[in-house]
């Protein structure tokens, strides 16, 4: 072993850059027995590094300018913890031509500009790892790139966005979206502008890069068709219990023979299912594959200290793998279709304000029987001389499913618009 | 890219070896991208290279000799999948003295002789890696040494044997032990002598190596404690579920002031934990941290395909780290007592035989009380002027409980010995 330190950089010394900063040194003697060589933050760029802060950093460390850690020689890898897309995306092209492989836990950057830096980081023979960009500690990444080799991926699905879940949790209890949300960010799990968790937005760009890397084929966060919960009524969480179903915010991306599936949206999950357990803040993800058959990584899928801990777990595998050829290739060889939502077939759940009256199930019965729409299951909740009515479907083409439904909406006893939830085999 | 393949020795070619070369073969093109160069099989060592056998070897891989794949300057690594302690052990002595790294599925050779396995590659710079010697193709290995490294583990717990776990789960319907036994054993899940399986033994062996690479302090399978299933009565099962329970076979690792606290026993399980809700053959790991809190790890822990998946990942994890410092240095590194089994807390489950007359439940609680184990709950069900008796008590020292045990056994109105079951905290 040398006892020259290797050198790391960090872009940014926020909540996760003094965590990687603190955890690494808290954890010498063990990071520099599994490297074979001792380890040490080198330089922190911040924008002012006269600002008071809470982290500890050494005297000397933090940098106002890029171009130090970008030319120095001491550095081997930089750690991205600045988030954000420019100037960030123009300072990791540069840190890749300086030689310098990068880890980063930025998942908006890599759901739009991921094919340009992957393009690039092989270009220049460095690496990108981004085990902190999806599910925080989860280390579904690396499991995907690493453990999984051997195996064909077929689907990987699951919970990717705490804040929704600990939110959906609270409104299986009874709550209603506007109260969970208040608690949520009370709470700190929601921030002040929700949108990018409620809207499905943060999900979707998870799922971009789970099916990136599942299946090595290039798909943007514009691929990823996605509703979240903000729409959700919790008239429907409750009727979807009654039915034996939790609703959960859902992300997916299925290899099928016309191409990829993906998609992210509130969708009702069997009781017996395990992803209905999953409770609070955790995220799930689920990998299925011929070899495998199915793994599923269970854990906090946000933090401080969680997303520094798969920084460093990144860290550590570039330096491990520095001499290498090995995940060096940019990993996206196949160029798959993204199948059109429309042709999507899933079971789905319908609520329909309708007249009590006669001949109305059998109108709406006659509609889907039309556009080839099964019913798995019928349940109708009587409320002055008005019914709510859910119907659950066999597997239907979206399309299909959705033309059935715009046909009802016209009929004249239909109140409003239906609601439409997707709902998750059980296999 | 180079275009000459890296070589890679077989150590047996039954259903796992032959998986590993079916799969390699089959995903050559992702194989070489991660790795960076062609990878192929290019030497099997079995005993008798005429024998039929499923697989299908390519003309001139099978050998007889070992000396042969030893001796191959082409082969970079070696795939051990023969099982057995001897001549194995010795084997891979002269592997590592040849500068070749092994990867196992082996947890019997592991488990017993790992310090002195791990010791030798260190001292010839080489690599053991030993994914699919604990749970298939479950990356608790990888993601405990890789992904975790920047989190004090403090404790790993789990399913860890599938045999039994089916039987469990079957045994929570009702069957008895003997009926779900001989339905493992036609199904192929259990083995036409169970021993292994049912009496703990393969899942204590299993413990031993993740104390082991949890807490860098070397754990052998003769300090860890284990019970099997194989004398738990259905009675208990069906009591446990009427109070909240599962009871599943489950083995623990936990870091304690006073060391390291193993052990594989029956344990009851609170319906509301993740553990509960794994059903049939799965396994399910928790590991829990300062820096990561608690990731659980759930997939099939056995199975031809699924082992051989957990080596080339393995391979594949060799080959890339084949020119650094790379998990090089044997990981243990720390001298921890094992914490006799005494003088670990656990709250119990307690079955008792009594004569249904007034001063039964008196007694009793007074021995508990004497020997400070405090009772959390009692539920007594009447049988024909006796009455089963059955008490959860709070966390005590074993040893406590045990005395007590012993006292309250000894009384007249106690009838054949208390069954005592663990019984797993819902944190």
């Amino acid at each position: 072993m040398s006892n020259a330190p290797i050198g790391i950089g960090l872009l940014g010394y926020g909540t996760v850059g003094s965590a990687v900063d603190r955890l690494l040194r808290a954890r010498r003697e063990d990071v520099t027995r599994v490297v074979g060589a001792p380890v040490a933050i080198r330089r922190a760029l911040v924008r002012d590094a006269s600002a008071p802060r809470a982290g500890a950093p050494a005297a000397g460390l933090l940098t106002e300018d890029f171009a130090v850690i970008r030319d120095d020689p001491g550095i081997a890898v930089v750690a991205e913890v600045m988030g954000g897309v420019e100037p960030t995306r123009t300072w990791m092209l540069e840190l890749f031509a300086a030689g310098k492989s990068v880890v980063t836990a930025n998942k908006q950057l890599l759901a739009r500009h991921g094919a340009e830096l992957f393009a690039a980081a092989e270009q220049h023979g460095v690496q990108l790892r981004f085990e902190a960009s999806v599910c925080a500690a989860i280390p579904v990444v690396k499991v995907l790139r690493e453990s999984m080799i051997a195996s064909e991926v077929t689907a990987v699905l699951g919970i990717v966005n705490g804040t929704t879940n600990f939110m959906l949790t609270a409104m299986a209890q009874g709550a209603d979206y506007a109260t969970v949300l208040a608690e949520a960010q009370r709470l700190g799990y929601a921030e002040a502008d929700p949108t990018e968790d409620v809207t499905g937005a943060d999900a979707a760009a998870k799922v971009a890069i789970l099916a990136s890397i599942a299946f090595h084929t290039r798909v943007t966060i514009d691929d990823v068709p996605h509703e979240g919960i903000d729409t959700l009524d919790s008239v429907d969480v409750a009727f979807a219990n009654d039915l034996g179903y939790s609703v959960k915010l859902i992300g997916q991306a299925r290899r099928v023979p016309a191409g990829v599936v993906v998609g992210v949206a509130p969708t009702l999950v069997p009781h017996t299912h395990p992803l209905s357990a999953v409770a609070g803040s955790f995220n799930a993800v689920m990998l299925r594959g011929d070899a495998i058959r199915e793994v599923t990584l269970v854990g906090p899928g946000a933090g401080g200290d969680e997303t520094a801990s798969a920084v460093i777990g990144d860290l550590m595998g570039v330096l491990g793998t520095s001499n290498s050829g090995f995940l060096r290739a940019d990993g996206f060889f196949r160029s798959l279709p993204i199948v059109p939502p429309a042709e999507v077939e899933s079971p789905l759940y319908l609520r329909l304000d309708v007249r009590d009256e006669p001949g109305v199930l059998a109108a709406i019965a006659t509609i889907l029987a039309e556009e080839a729409v099964s019913i798995d299951s019928v349940v109708q909740r009587a409320a002055e001389g008005r019914a709510l009515l859910v119907i659950v479907t066999h597997p239907a083409p979206e399309g299909a499913a959705r033309r059935a439904i715009a046909r009802i909406a016209e009929l004249a006893f239909c109140e409003g618009e239906p609601v439409v939830l997707r709902v998750l085999p059980t296999t």
